[in-house]
């Protein structure tokens, strides 16, 4: 049950990509695919690394999602791009929306990427970062399946709609956090289920509407937002954001439409980029800094993304452990 | 103690107008500044109401702000609008940058409000709702003075940072909420002091770092964020926004250069606006409509700001009640 295969993130990243190659990605998205998950691998992340990869191959074999399909850009006002991914998956899409967000957002001081037609399966960490090593501060967000109720009511609507936000550092990574609206990622209840551990109290609902700490139950039945009506509003705000204001499905219209493969289903993502070097203070950086010298001065506090970023630095010269049921799974996907 | 004076608004905004005027605030400002107030007493938000009058006072009589401050309008970017308030109240400042954000967003797609140079002492839903009213969805937040510890830690470095975001609607007022990143806001701590109720659980710490329900404690000792180490990140976002980003104070400055007189530290405030007609769906208002129609079709939801506007109802032909203590400080401060 504990087994596992220990292999080096450029092994993992092979495997990633022979298996999407073998299920009809042409080159292009299986590389930005496999590039997404072997940055969570690399961080640690396991919830959003190879073990999403049986689900981005049930979405291309079923036909839900187009491995080759080619994204294409369209700038619809002077501070708003859009990547239409044409039913690809997201990261590909992603990719080719970066620089003409960056280009605006350094033009017009503020700007947004609106990505609609895609199929999204990943951190959302991944973008931001990409947008802080720009220079830029940025905020992302999308919805997803039905899986959280709203504060005051027992019937799913939102997805666990993550929402992340980054800003640069003048030395070493940005400062970045990434976290559902839910008490608890749907990836991590997912792993809790298979590894079969107890959640926490407050995480979600079985389908009766009790309270449970059985993920199994929970994936049964509704999560819920983290802070109660709080984190419900933000979780409404991801919805309209990455699907009212894009023009992509909400979370209960992608389940109406969705085939239930196991695969992402179609929506949208909203990004928000903003270039603090147009806000009128030339000091801002500095100002930041002292402003995170702070924060990390007080006892117990950490800043968001550390724990990553020190995975990654732990993983530099070392190897990822994949559970051996995922990995025999990847190879007989792979059709090895 | 509970006994209270009852006026309709149209008085309670002379008894404010007067007080402000005989304490050195101009003509412009005295009416901002009660419309404020007078806004939150209408929708039956006390803790934004007119119980902050005696903080407007107080920062005016020690001199910390200048109650005939012209603030000034200054577009950095095609996407970033920027008010000096040259050390006034917020209101005067948000009113002065309100047109000019609607126009640069409706020419950008999306853009920037930053404002400096304020005291800020209200809710945030009154700059949203203006917004939202010409079409626009807006997001809102401040940092104020240090009161809430971040995750992990036992000292207060954010502000209670209150975060803003409303969606317009197709008949009727926008969906607005308005939140603080604190567990409780502060006004309501406040209110619970001089009411003399038991705060939840959660709700902070006292002096030693103790979990206590005890308001007065909590007062003299630290908040908790909203949803453990989630609600903390939002709060570190809106320091980003508000003072990182637009170049003003964080909380943890504010306090350092604050004279303590009990009115509103300088700060800045950050506000974002989108035009949903520039995303490039024609059909997004119905689209959106259906959302707000199916959250509603959950038994036990409502939409954020429902009661605000439940009250304000009630209120067109009613009276306010304001605690007599409080109407004899005022009328005291007006010195009548």
């Amino acid at each position: 049950m504990s087994e596992s295969v220990e292999m080096s993130l450029a092994e993992a990243y092979d495997l990633s990509l022979g298996c999407l190659l073998a299920n009809g990605c042409d080159g292009e998205n299986a590389r930005a695919v496999t590039e997404t998950m072997i940055a969570a691998e690399r961080d640690g992340a396991a919830s959003h690394g190879l073990f999403r990869l049986p689900g981005y191959v049930a979405a291309l074999r079923s036909g839900k999602v187009d491995g080759g399909a080619a994204p294409t850009v369209n700038r619809l006002a002077p501070g708003v791009v859009q990547v239409d991914g044409h039913g690809g998956f997201a990261p590909l899409a992603l990719e080719r929306g970066r620089a003409p967000l960056v280009e605006a957002t350094r033009e017009q001081g503020i700007a947004a990427l609106s990505l609609i037609r895609i199929h999204h399966f990943a951190a959302l960490w991944v973008e931001i970062e990409a947008l802080c090593e720009a220079g830029l501060a940025a905020l992302a967000c999308t919805a997803y399946m039905p899986a959280m109720a709203p504060a005051g009511g027992r019937e799913a609507l939102y997805g666990t709609n993550p929402m992340a936000f980054g800003w640069p550092r003048r030395n070493g990574p940005p400062v970045v956090f990434d976290q559902a609206s839910a008490a608890m990622a749907r990836g991590e209840v997912m792993i809790a289920a298979r590894e079969g551990h107890e959640l926490p109290p407050g995480v979600g609902l079985n389908p009766d509407g009790q309270a449970t700490t059985d993920p199994n139950e929970v994936l049964k039945g509704v999560m819920l937002p983290f802070g109660g009506y709080k984190g419900s509003s933000i979780a409404m705000m991801v919805e309209l954001l990455a699907a009212g204001l894009v023009g992509e499905r909400f979370s209960f219209e992608a389940a109406q439409h969705d085939n239930k493969d196991g695969g992402p289903p179609r929506g949208g993502e909203f990004i928000l980029a903003l270039d603090p070097a147009r806000f009128g203070d030339a000091g801002w950086m500095d100002h930041c800094e002292g402003f995170f010298e702070k924060m990390l001065s007080i006892e117990g506090v950490r800043l968001p993304g550390s724990r990553r970023h020190a995975n990654r630095d732990k993983m530099a010269a070392g190897a990822i452990k994949l559970p051996a049921q995922l990995h025999e799974k990847i190879q007989e996907l792979a059709g090895k």
